[in-house]
């Protein structure tokens, strides 16, 4: 399988290679063949080309099996009056392959728990799947300003149509069947007409499809809420562009560590794209002590819904939880005892070996 | 001076009654006469008038000098086909009065600290008053249906104008002066047009207008992540009406005590309106062991914001904190001990007691 390499800004290119190693031993161990090409995205592509999203990179994702992504972006890129900045080229890869659905779990690691900001009983048994929409509502919406002085305006317009919410709707409904078979819808339907659209047709989907799936309706501020306050009540949520942004990040400290946690963005067929949730981390690129984990973690989820590679997926997983028993930590996984700390690289192979 | 009050559903009238009775000890102490008149707003008023807002509520709260409400809404009125619902007289209210900011004060107790579900040292020192755009933005932009079957289509535009935000801004940044002096304001510059709008005005008026206050800006995914892992390192909030709603929601959650949460919406002149943050807990209504200490807070915010009445906010303010220095709890606030927990009406009289 051809596999797609964009390192990206910042620290990027340090996990991806960490990944890459990861990936090219499951091809050893398992007998499969994998075939690595890397391509510019972001801050980099703009230095080189002046684009984020160079028509070179497009065409590459296009024939691949899957794609693997760093970070994109960095002061350097930060100028808000620039021309182009680097997240436009995670916005057009996105609408580009139809990458409707993020796909964001959100799971403990028992040893680490201790780092979560939420008290120990309140954070233990949290295990959520974040299904957000990823190619529709504001984000993609029109959008223009007008007037001048006190009047100037800007808009921009939220959006969904009803094949839209379908779509990410059943994706999740068949996502909670493989889990604890209940399905959290969340949405702003007092308020916005779109949620209200989105309410309706999800209700319809689950009624006529997933009778079978537990199924009940937030809103969004009281969402924002429950993460908080009782973040192990959910199995998997499906949510909007904007709120699945939100409740994604808020959730994502959770777990105490960022570094540890992956995400996927999938479309009805074609490749997928799978990176780290944590940013291009500007201030430790170079450093050699980034932490690979969840690159490493995005990897395994790539051979699971992209290559329909399940044991070779569930292989990765257990190698970094065997890490992690190991008391192996990056910097950032280490807390008080900075001491023991490793590098990306010894974090990366320690990873290669438990799977030799 | 004349306040009105709005009762509303639910809980809303026993604590409403509670705060009453708080304010008329002080005017009796302090030598003000407030006249108090009560009317329809909600659920109570669909079903006597039809209307969540009847026009006679909207007349008497333009005469009044403020504003105190208990609490919209209930199952009763939560038929997503209804002509309308409770909700609606609340944005109604806020629209016609010219509301254009919440005021959102998120301050630990000591006392209950160990209710918050964040770790002790992580939430110690949380003391955050946010600004929440409240007439404009994604709530009250054009919206519209169209089309059918998996094209059927619903939208909603997010619009500001500059001087909705410059509004805003400068009553947050002027509060910030009268507290720690540092103001964070909070958009999604990178992907929104009216945050782009607003993140270039806010920063024209606080380098004109505010060089001596602190400024900085943050991503609104970004944030939901900080007031989970570092809320004690904010102190004045600003942001749009929608990220406020999600925000002040999720930051409510931090004091582990929802109950103790008051809110202020103001506008330019005219009356403030003054409530909790809570709903009407239809599942505890009538049974008078609602927590009154929310709304009696909003009280004294009252007195503070629209009646200049700093001294005797303060004392309800000192009166609120003795009563939990004592040990006094309604169930929300008991915890692993119920057995010991007063009623709505004996706390509404523990605070009457210490403003003798
Ligand atoms: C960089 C930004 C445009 C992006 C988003 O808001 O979608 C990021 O926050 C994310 O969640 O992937
Ligand atoms: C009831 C609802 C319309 C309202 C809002 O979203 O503004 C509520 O959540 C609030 O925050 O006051």
């Amino acid at each position: 399988s051809s596999i797609v390499l964009l390192p990206g800004d910042g620290i990027g290119p340090e996990i991806v290679e960490q990944a890459r190693l990861v990936l090219a031993k499951v091809a050893e161990r398992f007998g499969h063949t994998f075939q690595f090409s890397s391509h510019q995205i972001g801050g980099i592509a703009i230095d080189e080309t002046g684009d984020p999203l160079p028509q070179a990179t497009i065409d590459a994702c296009r024939e691949s099996a899957a794609i693997l992504l760093g970070a994109v972006g960095g002061p350097k890129w930060d100028d808000p009056s620039a021309k182009t900045r680097p997240e436009a080229g995670l916005l057009k890869i996105r609408k580009e392959l139809g990458l409707f659905a993020n796909l964001r779990p959100i799971k403990l690691f028992d040893e680490l728990a201790e780092a979560s900001p939420l008290r120990a009983d309140i954070v233990k048994g949290t295990d959520i799947l974040f299904f957000r929409e990823l190619t529709g509502g504001i984000y993609f919406g029109e959008s223009g300003t007008s007037g001048s002085g006190d009047d100037e305006t800007a808009f921009q317009s939220m959006t969904y149509s009803a094949g839209e919410v379908k779509r990410i709707v059943r994706m999740a409904a068949q996502a909670a069947r493989g889990r604890s078979n209940r399905l959290t819808s969340v949405d702003k339907a007092n308020v916005l007409e779109p949620s209200r659209l989105w309410r309706r047709v999800a209700a319809e989907v689950m009624a006529n499809e997933f009778p079978d799936v537990q199924y009940d309706v937030v809103l969004v501020d009281s969402m924002a809420m429950h993460l908080i306050n009782r973040p192990s009540e959910f199995d998997v949520v499906v949510t909007g562009n904007m709120f699945g942004d939100i409740l994604t990040d808020e959730a994502s400290m959770l777990p105490g560590s960022l570094g540890m946690l992956p995400s996927a963005s999938l479309g009805d067929s074609g490749p997928g794209l799978y990176e780290p949730i944590h940013g291009s981390a500007p201030d430790i690129a170079g450093k050699g002590i980034a932490n690979p984990l969840a690159t490493i973690l995005a990897a395994a989820m790539m051979l699971r819904h992209s290559l329909g590679l399940t044991e070779e997926a569930e292989a990765i997983e257990a190698a970094v939880a065997a890490v992690i028993t190991d008391g192996l930590r990056t910097p950032d996984l280490a807390r008080g005892d900075q001491s023991k700390s490793v590098s990306t690289d010894e974090m990366g192979a320690a990873v290669v070996a438990k799977l030799t």
